[in-house]
């Protein structure tokens, strides 16, 4: 258990407008699709149970719906403290376990590796989110926010896929800001994030910077653009920079559609790309 | 097994010079990405042999691998067709059955649908493709053509899943052409496409069109910019056009990422989206 997190100034947020923000922009977006339900998978962790609690604000709590996919080894707390945000929100939910699906092919040892074993649950869990959002005609709310989008920190395909992510500009340490101010339980803010892909894992041992010094990082470098020379002088090491940049540049590649071809005057993704409202 | 098919004139492509654009195309991308290898997912249709074709001219059949990923219900053409590419090509091949993973959340019975299961099957081939690619540091190669991706005929974080998708910028009538020129097995070019996800399913029965005229209508739609006025002067009918367009515009989701709240100045997707290759 964390105590007293440092949230750097840069970071800090006005809470109540970011939150009328996030609100407008669900139900603006959900709306729009014609759909009216939304589908989110909850791990336990702080990022869906705010997403939840933002959509459960935005459409109401009948337009909600929790999904709960444990792999066996995922943690007994996880599914508690998932379930203690769907008894707070009164939202429904369902439990499907992953197992069955995955240990056909992971087998019984750990032959894979932690990271690709890591991937193939991700990804299963997205088929079952896709499947159950299929099933009730509503759509997947996705909950990756702004430090692990830009680490690379999660998997493609997996839980980066969603069709709508309120979160996805808000650094982690904004996160918690967040979900303090609209009352998430506070023992799921407060406990070590971790994607529990394996038993021990955390985000900070895995990715080897705590989430409030490489916040302070992203946010001077990515939004405020400042150079190595300025960033140096704020305090930052230049391995720590050198590490940090290159997760950012070496995961482009997950924040980007396919790279096609261009062989025609209006290529997908290059010259065609109408915005998702065209002729509506 | 159709014959003599129609390709209308404005989709004649120069066949040599597409192939090359298309070879040096796939070299330069694999190259930048610092890895040698790539996987490709082998349905026995045309499109992943001519991406196969293509990949083993820019890079030597050692930095091809084939992967068959067939279901209980696959047919055993699919195979035959899928391992005379190898065959053909030389590239190193392997099968995985996806069968195991599937039936745990699919069931005997057919509850769920053909699409909700279609889906649920091209996503677990996507699992499969890209954890063999982790354990070789390959690439995902795409086999999405043109009409596929335009029409949303394909399954989001499935099929449509891919790094570089050497194909996506031509039609399926294009497709043919050029698979007939680089020497695809015939019997492969001329069978019925499908995606084979339940028995009897044809591209051509479940889209509603044939392919030669759905091409020439999207070429002329999309490449050519042809008003409404135009499209039906050249014979399409009203509620052709009506039924190609809004399978192009209730599709637009899948050709794009996930939208992503804006709270910040810079917001990945919106304003944060250096290419691929920054810093480098």
């Amino acid at each position: 258990m964390e105590t007293a997190r440092h949230i750097d100034s840069d970071l800090r947020i006005n809470p109540q407008l970011v939150r009328d923000v996030l609100v407008r922009f669900i139900k603006a977006e959900v709306t729009r699709t014609g759909l009216l339900r939304t589908v989110i998978g909850l791990s336990g962790g702080v990022d869906s149970a705010l997403t939840a609690y933002l959509a459960v604000e935005a459409l109401g709590k009948e337009s909600v719906h929790g999904v709960l996919l444990p792999y066996r080894t995922s943690s007994a707390d996880s599914r508690s403290d998932a379930l203690s945000v769907v008894a707070d929100l009164g939202i429904s939910h369902e439990t499907v376990g992953i197992t069955p699906m995955a240990d056909p092919y992971l087998g019984d040892d750990n032959s894979l590796g932690d990271i690709r074993r890591g991937n193939v649950l991700a990804r299963l869990r997205m088929i079952i989110l896709y499947d159950v959002s299929a099933r009730g005609k509503a759509l997947v709310l996705g909950t990756s926010n702004k430090t692990e989008l830009l680490l690379g920190y999660g998997t493609l395909h997996g839980d980066m896929a969603s069709a709508i992510n309120p979160i996805g500009d808000l650094y982690k340490t904004q996160v918690w800001q967040l979900a303090e101010f609209v009352g998430i339980p506070k023992r799921v803010i407060e406990k070590p994030p971790t994607a529990d892909l394996w038993v021990g894992q955390t985000d900070e041992g895995e990715i080897g910077f705590t989430y409030s010094e490489v916040d302070r990082f992203l946010y001077n470098w990515i939004d405020e653009r400042r150079s190595e020379e300025e960033l140096e002088s704020m305090g930052f090491s230049r391995s720590f920079i050198e590490q940090a940049t290159s997760m950012v540049v070496r995961s482009q590649f997950k924040r980007r559609l396919p790279i096609i071809a261009k062989v025609s005057h209006r290529t997908i993704n290059v010259d065609f790309r109408y915005p998702r409202d065209w002729n509506s």
